[in-house]
This record gives structure tokens, sequence and C-alpha cells, in this order.
């Protein structure tokens, strides 16, 4: 393929050795002007320093922003109202942090005239996906440099390699025998060691999360109150959504709350096994889920229930800027307009469980009518004709079979 | 509503208060012989007693039968290999029980040419749904007599009183603050106290399950190995469908494993708490799940969950017996043919986490193509093809919407 | 059952026998107050000589009201956004006018302080249903008198004997042997002969549409526009939503277009032929989906097709008034804020079809990237990549089963 | 992209002059042996000449199939079994041929030992993809070559003098101004001046049907019988699955029935028109729903109906071999065990309408159950209890709402 010609790039830039090699690359391969975009997502790194090893490395110019507040609210919170969750176990961490970041890089590609963007994600992954779906979404023209799939660098040596010969220091540090994304949700790890899909992770991996066994022995219980299917506060305590995410992560690590293990299916086709550490989303959800028992219709969840799959799935294949997306959210917005309540849970050795949930407001439950011993509301007898109308296509159908069989 | 003429009917009968009120009260009301039904299907009581209950209290004639093989095997594992879950958490344990019940019911009720069936489910509940809409299926001219619904009977302290007057031995045991249900797949709790849905059900409700905070201190690995589907072995030893779940019971109720605590949506159109445990049923789901990880197609695993939700409420709704549960159970077994494997399960303190899983035969998870090292069978540039092309739509209506602002 | 006690009462009153009958029953047995209600809802007749008669059989207040723009604009249009259809065949003629009926009945209930409301649809169809679901959704309390459920006059001659004996006059007209419903929507046929499945309808049934057969021999070609997709304006002249579907009915049933004959299953369970003339609303789904074609998004589109059946369900089974319908109705509205064009139809003899369409502000379909010429924007070396990633999960599923035949 | 060495490929060759350049162009290019295969799918064509004409262009080996039978039976009809139809319109005719071409190429793929398959299509369309996924489904190895991605003729012209350079004789009829494809079950038309998508198509570009002006003026009945979902003869005669095919596309061209007008979207992302005829498809699939109308269970058919779009874009997009099709197929099958009976069509003018259905042996459509008069099976006063239960959700709903509001 031939290089297309850029004069003015912006690069999704951590700071980490592989970026490092990249804007180094970007120079060296296209001799145009790099811009390079760090976004505080809550990874736990400070971010500053950043910025002078950007320019060492010859950036032009360097943007660092703190997305914290802006990550939770408008993209985590809009898919915890759906209780969003991948192939059964994934809370979707990096998938929802993708299309962020890509959306503040159209932004200040826009800003400095940019004709070109690049990220450092490889040609294997999901993430090139979500990426590069957002960067169409913002501006369907712009060029993509994607230097994992052009690039001759292919084994960790040739990186090295370059790096030396470019003058880029590289870290003392053994480099892990995984890869890990971190942010405000959650942690992940893949590759390496973790490919042997038999093998348990190592204790020594985890990040976010206390080993169960190491958790404290008494549980602790803690009761979360929503407004319309948001999160507003944590043991009567009302946070921003980023200080709460960031609170409950605390908590949920102390108590060895959401290690999953997962092999899944990727976007571009393949299995891949990965391993997540998610307090906080962990604890949300289930609390969600408890709020919504008592304040939605039943109807309602179900049918909303058997989107959140394909939901789920949009997300995590990189198409939150969409209209399909939209479409679906608006769907779920509107389901979420009684999700107004308490939820309690108890936090134990890895696990929570939700013991108990209220609502002034929209409670659905009514003791009136679920009792067994009273009969005003409800009147059993209408069970007969319930049960008689429901049964009757198949008491026709029976009749149907008896007579085939004569 | 008049009464309807019933020479002899089968009434599906436990040996507690309430069914042998039941009974009684079919003879006084009905004047109709009454031949008792007694299924095993796990519940963990002695039922050879019952029979000479059943005799004192009036039956003419008294069945019963060990199901619990055809319980595991024929409605416990298709539904397993669905992984139905109803609103997220209940496994069903009651849903699945009913029909069986009902289907060996009819089949009494045809050797011993009865024209009616009676049953002890309320008129408030789901059961009473369950029964008779399999009742019907089976003879859809069968006469139904729901005595919860007839009579007037209708406090505890009236029950109490028609037992003293018809010489009903009255348990000594204090009634417990709540009803419960058990067999081999879960026991589970609802009304009384636990209508208090902010309230901790009791710690001394639990029967099948230590409490976490009282299981060992060290966790416990399992391996559960699967065939097309249905889990076959644990540790490697084989056992039959009933002697697998009983095992998966012991060991699962020992870590406190499978306590679940919902508010759910009733089929008659109330909310209702229900409190379950069900400890072999969840590790179960969780081995399932973990095998299917490696040896499911993205497609069809995708596909298959969207129709869950569904398939679990036609379970939970009494549609067991009917042509859309038949015809999705089609698509469910069809999807199993690979599900052949093996899954390493970590259980500690009311939890248990899938740690690795393996297939020797149907593995879809191939290193080759998910390492990030070599190139051979997938080619990264490919990958902006596939891009490229997924985005299309989207570019052409980013360049739509940017026109029409114009 | 124990007749409950009515002091006022708002009857549904079409000025026919039957509800005339209903009208003097209710105060026969009830001796209550009876305020009857009409609605013109577009069946041709004239309302107003209702009024006197009402009067005469005994009503104590009478109410006539026009809510042909009400029913058109806030019933049929946002049903006709999503393309709902039942069955694949039935357009909901009747269906989406009984919520509005009762919608109304409802507040002349509340105004005249009524405890009751009263309709005239029998024990065994579907509009019992749907009147009884909205008066309960707008009155959880309300009584409700449905006199085919309950009075003992149970055949066509029991019936004329009760006008009789409370001097009701008897329509001369021979009954026709069949039942029909009309409003601006449609007219809908069952019962009778018709429940002769094999037998086609006879032509004299029909009231809307000419025979195929007596149509115009030339072809009749119309442009309808839409905004948001509501239809606007037919041939360039602007309508209000009451008098485009009006004028699409002269037009749709001078051409014979809009029969349906089906046999359907209502939501009591049983199987029941209908035949219908559906004229405008055939016309006008036709042309929405035309201008969807060129303006709405592939994913958009498959993923509101997939809910339709239950949407359509939904409106059939009587659940307008419902919060899963208002959550669907939010993601079809939100389809279509793009469905903005015109679409060119072709009627002829019993037929209309789709020849053009076309949209100024939302096309999505792009000469540049449909042609197959010139390769500027779409680069046809990416549908590469793009085959290839498509089937890495069915490559690597082949090699799976290639290694387990060895 | 570096050329592929390949030793012997199999062409899927029309003996057109696209192919025809196409094969030239491999043995230029390529310099390998060249197999052509030609599939009698009912195109209309005699394909003997293309014998002769695929040697004198080089061929070293020809293969001519007649796969009419194998098409309808083993492609057409479970496709039909399902209704499947995409976006509303289109009944998959081309989509549907694909697959089977690509099997019998496979096949002989495998018998001549070739390293490498090519297609005639071009790198804009769907019919690439559909080809090259069944193309990797039987040999995830295959070496594919797709001249149209490959080669530089990007315009006619080119194309023209690469002919006339290579000696192969240009057709003297004038290139028609659309391309086209046709087997057995219909004819599409697409690009060209049909991409003015305002634009009527023009009278002389249809070729299966009359114009429906010109169709006769008399209607005709047909009486078409299905087994498990399949046609099996009509008025009376049975046929096989391509006689019978056949013999509808002669009668319902002859009444202008199956033409369609659609504005789609492809796999590829982008927009474009097709215009379709389908006289005999039309015809079948109406008849197949009235058979299912009578014989199928409502539930089985709600669930069935909702997944047809996920069905058809399944074939639309090229994955018929695939586990996610065969799922399907499965559960679709299962639906088709009870749809045996006999519908009755009235084709007149350019449409085709049931006007009757009957099953002696499976119909689900009771007249003791529908009629108006007697109430023996049905007891209307079962309709009370039904609709009370139904709407309790909503009355509680309800009472919450009207709580919220004070």
């Amino acid at each position: 393929m031939a290089k297309k010609e850029v004069k003015k790039i912006v690069l999704a830039y951590s700071g980490g050795l592989d970026t490092s090699i990249i804007l180094k690359w970007l120079k060296n391969e296209y001799g145009c002007e790099v811009v390079t975009f760090s976004a505080d997502l809550g990874q736990g790194d400070e971010l500053e320093p950043v910025r002078e090893k950007a320019f060492k490395t010859g950036a032009d110019k360097v943007y660092i922003d703190d997305l914290r507040e802006e990550f939770v609210r408008d993209f985590v919170f809009p898919m915890f109202r759906a209780n969003a969750i991948y192939e059964g176990s994934y809370l979707l961490g990096t998938s929802i942090a993708r299309p962020l970041i890509a959306k503040r890089q159209m932004e200040i590609a826009k800003i400095e005239g940019c004709d070109a963007v690049s990220h450092g994600a490889t040609g294997k992954g999901n993430d090139q996906v979500r990426f590069e779906l957002a960067y169409y979404h913002f501006n369907p023209g712009i060029t993509v440099v994607a230097p994992w799939r052009e690039w001759k660098l292919n084994s960790r040596q040739a990186l090295i390699n370059y790096a030396k010969r470019n003058d880029i220091p590289i870290p003392i540090t053994k480099k892990r025998p995984w890869s890990s994304d971190r942010n405000l949700l959650h942690i992940s790890f893949e590759g390496g060691i973790l490919e042997d899909t038999w093998l348990e992770p190592p204790e020594n991996m985890f990040v976010l999360t206390k080993a169960p066994e190491k958790a404290p022995n008494k549980p602790q219980y803690i009761e979360i109150e929503f407004e319309k299917g948001n999160a507003v506060a944590v043991d009567g305590v009302r946070m921003s959504p980023a200080e709460l995410l960031a609170h409950l992560n605390t908590i949920g690590g102390e108590h060895g709350i959401g290690r999953v293990d997962l092999l899944e299916n990727r976007s571009v086709g393949m299995k891949s096994r990965g391993v997540y550490e998610t307090p906080g989303g962990t604890i949300l959800r289930e609390a969600h889920m408890a709020v919504e028992q008592i304040t939605m219709d039943r109807e309602v969840m179900h049918l909303r229930d058997s989107l959140i799959p394909r939901y789920a799935e949009m997300i995590y294949n990189g198409y939150w800027f969409s209209p399909e997306r939209e479409m679906m959210q608006c769907l779920i917005d509107n389901s979420q307009q009684t999700v107004n309540g308490v939820a309690r849970l108890k936090l134990y050795k890895g696990h929570c469980r939700t013991v108990g949930r209220k609502s002034e407001s929209d409670s659905l439950f009514n003791l009136d009518f679920a009792t067994f011993e009273k009969d005003q509301v409800y009147n059993q007898a209408d069970a007969e004709g319930f049960i008689k109308l429901n049964s009757l296509r198949l008491r026709i159908r029976s009749l149907m079979l008896a007579n085939k069989k004569k």
C-alpha cells in the first residue's frame, strides 16, 4: 500500500515504550508534525511527566486532558443504565473508553488542523476497530495511520532495536508477561502467559483487588442510591459520577470483588482470553439491578433484557457512535425514568450480593397484592380464567395432535 | 361457580398440613375417590411415611415415585444447556419441577381412570399456572380442582380449624415465617417476613448452604467435564445426572455457594420476593459457560444469548410443554453439539469462579490466531479493509449529516 | 359472580341493535344512570341521529365526539412510523382504535363522576381486552361491565326477543352474515360465513374498495411526502393527518387496494378469520418503507425490523397504554428523525408498488459509493480484508471440524 | 499486494464477456491451469455452447452441471420454509444461489486438485462476499482470486480493449444499461440507469413477467399443497421442487406477479437499488403463509417471525454455510412439522392474494372455539380473569404513578 501523505497528525500517546516508538516512527516515516494526546481516564498514573517525555521524543505539541468525569457521566453511566455485559461476564471497561479517547482526539485534530490521527492498537485486536470507527464518525475523510498494521517491527526485539537506534529510553523494569489496560472502570489483562486457557492467572497480576483470601473477614454492607438509573450516593453521601465510581473501586477492591476470567470472542473473529478487575462496576451493576427489581415493570424489563446482548455487542465492537446505539439508548433511558431507589448490598470475600432494596417514589411491589392472606385487590378466582385462556391454544393443539394419532 | 362433578381425582400430595387438608376437603366437598401422588424430586424428606399418612387422611390409593433421574436428565439438564436464568438471577428450580410432577400426575390419572386432578398451589402464585398448563397439555378435557381458589379457608386460622374438625394432625413444630419448596436443584423461600424487601433474610432460614462466613478458609478447585452440553463427570469421576447434581450440591453447599435474593415478577402480574439456594446449579451454570467459551462460535453464542430471556420466561411461566419451548430447544440443542470439554472452577466463601477451560476435540481457541507475535494465519493488514467497510455506512451518514447542517 | 353495585356508567355506544340492548339492559339490571359515548373515528355513519336514539332507549346523557384528527395523528401515525403489521398481513385498524375510544370514555367517566364503564365487545374476542386494559390504565379501580360475558342472551334470537320486550326498534335490514368494524383506517369483517376458511369472501361484502377487476384500466401514480416518518403531503398538497388518510382511502379504494384475508391468532388463544380493507393504510405503509429505504441506516432498520412483530403484538393484544409500548415508541421515533423524503407509487388493479423514492436532506444513497466505475471513496481492495476477517471464525471452525474427523 | 502463486484454478464461468476476459486474464497473469465451471440453476440459457467457448478462450477443462433440483430442494425450499425476506421486499434470489455455486466449485477444486478458485463478482457488491465465505467454509486454506479487486481494468472501455487484444469475441448486442442475474427463483437488475432512484424502471427491462397491464383480464385461481412446509403439488398435480417452481414462474409471470423495486443495504456498507422479478417465489411465499395461518401455533409463529429478519440477513450477507444459520434452520424446520395443508390463491394483474386455506391433518382452527354462538369449549366468563390478571401490573403501575403525582 502506498503511504498516504500526512502533514500533521494527532497520536493517542500513553508515554510507554510502544507509543514512544510510534511517535518517533511517525516523524521518521511521514515527516509530519506530531501532536500527542494523553487522556486521564483514571488509569492511576501521573500524566504530567508524559509531557516532557513526549517533547523529548519529538512531539511538536502535547495535549493532556482530564476526562474522568465525562468518562463516567457520559459513557460509563449510560452503559450501566442498560446493565450491559458482554458474553455474560465482561463489563466493557476498555470498550467504553476508546470512543471517548477518539472523540477528544478528533476535537484536537480539528483545533490543530490535523489531517491524520494515529493510535497504538495492534492489528489483531478490538481496539483498532473501536478507535477507527469513532474517528470516521467524526470525520469520514480523516487519514488513519495504524503503525502496527503498517510497519515491519513485528517482534519485541525489533521494537527494542528500533528504540535503541532512535534514542528512545527503554524502561528498566522487566516487561510483564501480559499486556493490560486500565481506567476508572477496570483493568484488563491479556496475552502472554494468559494464553494458556487452562492455567489460573497468577495472583501477582492483580492490581485493583485484594485476593478474596486476603479480604476482610467481616462482611461490609453498603447502600447505593439511584436516580433515573444513575448512582448518586453511597451510604447517604452524594458524589459526582467519577468520585462515586472511584469510591466503589476502593471498597470493592478491598473485598476482592470484580475479578473475571473470560475466553471471549473478538470482533475481528478470533477468541482471546481476557482477565478483568472491575470492583466498583461489579457492585454498581448488582445494585442497579436490585433497584430495577422493585421499580421496573415486568414487560419493560424482559424486553430490555432481550436487547442487552445486542447493545453490549455494539459497544464491544466499537459502535458507540452509531445511530443504532443511539436508538437503543433512547429505549434504555426511557426505561430508567422510574429507576429511583436504594439498594443494600453485602460485600464479602470476592463477592457482593443484594440483601435489600426499596423505593419511596416508584415501588411497584405492593404488599397488598403479594400477601397470601387477604383478597381485596387481587381476586384469586381470576387466576382460573387467566389459566384457561392462556392454555386455550395448547388445548386446541393437543386435540389436533390426538386426532392426528387416530 | 357451580362445582363440577368429579368421580376420581389425583392429588399432588406432599404429606404436609396443607395438602392433607386438601385431601380431606376433596373427600368432603366432591365425595370422590382420591388418589394421592407424591414425587421424590430430591426434596430430602423420606417419602415412605407419607403413604400411611395419606391413607389415614382418607386416600383411596397412594402413588410414591422416585423421579430424580428423570428430573435432572430430562428437565434440569435441557434447561442448563441453555444457561437459562430468569430476570438475571433465578435458576428456575421450582419452575422446572412442576411440569414433571404434572406429567406423572396425568399418567396416573390415565392409569387410574381419573376425571380430575388437584394441587395445593395458591391462587396468587406461579405454580398453579405451571401445574395446570401442563395438565391441559396432556388432557385438554381434564377437570382441575384448585382448592385455594375455591374454598373459603382463607386464613391460617381457618385452615387449622378445618384440620381440627376433620381429625387431621397438626404438626407441633411452629410454622416458619415463610414458605419454601425444595428439590434436587434448589430450595426456595418466599412470603412471611421476606415480604419486607429491605430486610436481609435471616441466617437460620438457609438449608442447603453454609453461611459464606462459616465456609472453609481454603478455596477448593473442581473440574467438571461436559459432553454435548451436559455435565458428565466431576474431578474425573463419571456420574449419572442426579448423582452429579447431588454431588455438586454437597460441595457447593459447603462453600456457601448459590444464594440469591430476588424481587421477581410473577406470571400472574405482581412482584414477589424469592430467596433461593441453588449450590450445585450455580456451579454447573458457571462451568457450562466456561466450556462454551472455548467451543462455541461467536454468532451462535450471541444469537442464542439473545433468546435466553424468552426461553427462561417460558419455563418460569409454565410453558415447558409447549410447541414454542420445544422449537427453542431444537435450536439450543443444536448449539450444544460442540460443547465438549472441561471447566476448572475455584470455590470460595460463597462464590465460584472459572479459572480455566479446555477442549481436546472442539476448541475454537487457536493460539496461532490469537498471539500477537507472528502473522501467518492472520494478516494484520486485513483489518484495514474490515474497518473501512464496516465504517462505510457510518461515514456516509456523517457526510449526510454534515451536508444537512450547511 | 355477584353483581357489583354501579351508580353511573359510561357506555361505548354505536346506536346499533347490540349496544341499544346493552343500554336498556344496564338500566334494567343495574338500575344506574347511563351516559352514552359515541366516537366519530371516520366510520362513515352520521352520528348525530344517534343522540335521539340513545335518549329514547333510556340514556341519561349523551356524548358524541369527533376524534378523527386525534385518531390519525396520535394513534395511527405513531403506529405507521413503525410499519407495524400483525402476522405479516393485518394493519391493526381495529386494534389501534379501541385505546382511543377507551381513553375518551374514561375522560367522560371522570367528568361525569361515573364509577363504571361498559362496552359491547363479546367475551370471545380481542376487543374486550383492548377496551379493558385501557380502562384499567386510566383508573385501576374502575368497575367494568361486560354484558356479553354476563348476560344469558347468548343467541341472536334471545337478543331479538329482549329487544322486542323492551321496545327497542329492530332494524328492518336483514343482518349480514358477518360482523364488521369501520373507521378511518379500515373496515374489518369476521364471523358468519367467513368461518369457512376455504371459501372466498363474497364480492358484495366489500365496502371501501372496488373489486380489482372493476378498478380503472389505467395505472395511477402518486407521490407522498414524509417528514420525520409522518406523511404530510400527497402529490404536493399538504393535508392534516385525517384528511390525508381519507384522501388515500379514496384513491386506494378506487384502485381496489388493501384487501387482506387472514386467519389470525387472537389474544384470547383461538384462531379467527379476519378480512380487511385498508386502502389508504396499505398505500401509506408502502410509501413509508420506500422513504426509509433511502434515508434509514442499515443497522437501525434491521434492529427496528426485528422488534416490529413484538410491537404489533402489543397493539393487537391491547397494550397501547403500557410502559413497554411507550418504551418501544421511543426507539421507533428516534429512528424516524431522518425519514424525510418523497415516495412515488404506482397504483393498479388491487396493488400498489414503489417505483421511486428521493430525499433532498437525508439521502444515504450516494452514487459515488454505489457506481461500479470509479474508485475514489470506496476502495475495492478493502473488500478482501473485510471478507477475510468476517470469515475468520468460519475458517477456524472448519479447521476444528477437519481435525475432529481425523 | 504480491500475487499469490497459483497452479490450478476453478473459475465460476458464465460464458459472457466478463468471465471470458477473466479466464484469459488468469492464464496471462497467473500462468496457471484453468478449469471452468458453469452451473445450470435455471437461468434459461443453453449452457452446452459454453463448453466450446471456454476451450477457445483457453480453458484446460470444462465442467457444466445441472444443479436445478439441488438448488430448489436444498437451498430455495429451506429458505422458503422460513418465509425469509430481506428488508421487507427481497426474496433473496441471488443470495441463495451463490452458496450452491461455491459448494460445487469447491467440490471440483477437490476433484481436480486445484489450489485456487476465482469468480467474476466485483469488489463493491455482495456476491464476492457470498462466494468467498462459502469457499473458506469448505477449505479455509484455499487461495481466492478476485480479478475485479486486483486488476486495473476499471472501465468498460479498458475491458473491451483487453478483450480485443486477447482475441476474445465481443458480443455484437449492445450492452444493456443495467446488469442482471437470473436463476430458477428470480432475475435481478441493478446498476446503470437504475441508479436514479426516482426513475421508474423501463418496461422493456423485465424478462420473467408480463406487465400487469398486459396480464389476462380474468383472474386465475390456484391451489398449492404443502407437506412439512414444502410445496409438493399445484392444482393437485405433484411435482419435484424444481418443476414446481418453474411451473409457478410460468403462471406468475403470465399474471405479472412478483416485481419488486427496492433500494437495499448491501453487506459491504452502501445502499444499492435492486429490481427483481420473482413470480413463482412470490406466489409460493403467500401460499406458505396461508397454510401456516391454519396450522401453526401463535407463539411459534410470533417467535419465529421475530427471527426472520436476522435469518434473511444471514443469507443476504453470505452466511448460508455457518453454524448460526444451521442452528436457526433447526428451529425453523421444527416449526414446519405441522405445516401440512392447501392454500388457495387468486392471481390477477400483478398481484396474488390468499382467498382460502385448509388442513385435513393439522388445522388449529376450530369452529367450536371461534363461533360466537355457543359456549361449550370456551367459557366467556374466563375472559374476565384473563384480563384482570393481564392488567394487574398496569393497574399497580397506575396506582404508583397516581401516588407519585400527589
